[in-house]
């Protein structure tokens, strides 16, 4: 079977985000005052082909520990669907 | 009334993505080869004072069109809640 995963990777509580930090402190200078708590993040998108759902998140939760994140800064969330046979090559 | 947005920021098709893909090509050396369409982007979290979610959505895609996302690269999905008196803070 083929997944779809998102994983949406953000800073630790009390991780320093400064490119959240310039957004936010340029914005009301662009007219925008009522905007706050500006966080910016990165997002994996990928295909995985995996026996089950549970193969497929166990193995995502692997590859973000030991290499698409760093566990010490960032914590991840895994957003998984299956993709039907005709969404295969979507 | 105080809404949370989250903004993910893709490639548009056509668009080279070389973190999506180096990081493609670093996996089966890593043993995982049943991943593809490897795709890194970037998401931006904020809160917004608004009077309805129709004004937030609408402030916030001109903020994505002129401030935060590049158009002719960058493509953008906005996704709006509305915070609770008790989460306004969190």
């Amino acid at each position: 079977m083929r997944f779809h995963a998102q994983v949406d990777v953000t800073h630790r509580p009390g991780i320093a985000d400064p490119q959240g930090a310039t957004v936010e402190r340029a914005l009301p200078a662009l007219g925008w005052t009522n905007v706050s708590k500006v966080a910016v993040a990165k997002s994996i998108r990928l295909v995985i082909d995996a026996a089950d759902e549970v193969e497929a998140r166990s193995q995502i939760d692997d590859m973000c520990r030991r290499f698409l994140t760093n566990p010490v800064l960032e914590s991840f969330t895994v957003t998984i669907s299956e993709l039907t046979p005709s969404g295969a090559d979507a």
